[in-house]
């Protein structure tokens, strides 16, 4: 392979990289502002006698994640992973609030992804 | 509880939520802009011969992921998660890849999150 090739490669793969990092970026932000609204979502539940689960709820945000996915191109499968990685780190934030903060009716395993 | 309070947390708890389904949006579509990238890294590195694995690269990736989540207030630990969670599927991509293409140099344990 020519030096040539080898470096448009090597420039290909920095652009590809350059934009990997400015995706992270949006990711980190965009998941710090979901917690946001998650963590007000469980202060106002503990606060309000709200039910913490909500089956219901949960089962249409895993449809939508899976049509939004597949409008982009994205394994089904891995947006109802990634759906379930992001719930493990609500109930994770939850039960840290609960052993920080007031008792709330229901327990942590109850918990969702709001 | 008056019924005005709970009709209050009512609408507050929806706000909260329709948020949380546009920010979910805005990851899908984010994570599937991302994969495209790593998909076209992983062709390029297959092409040209250049090494799957670059753990320069990782901890950089990790060390700047880190330095974004403390400026979004995002715990960091689960930032490195979130990257590893990323990562395990970008291998399983090139797994798949490996298992449909031709050969590459290195195994997909090599692999990263480019």
């Amino acid at each position: 392979m020519s030096v040539d090739a080898i470096r448009h490669a090597a420039d290909l793969l920095r652009g590809h990289r350059e934009s990997i990092d400015r995706l992270d970026a949006i990711l980190v932000f965009t998941l710090a502002e979901r917690f946001k609204h998650t963590q007000a979502v469980g202060v106002l539940k503990a606060q309000h006698g709200l039910p913490p689960s909500d089956p219901a709820r949960e089962s249409v945000q895993i449809a939508r994640l899976e049509r939004l996915a597949e409008q982009a191109d994205l394994d089904p499968e891995f947006a109802r992973k990634f759906l379930n990685f992001i719930i493990s780190e609500v109930i994770r934030h939850h039960e840290r609030h609960l052993e920080n903060g007031p008792a709330v009716t229901g327990g942590p395993t109850q918990t969702q992804g709001d």
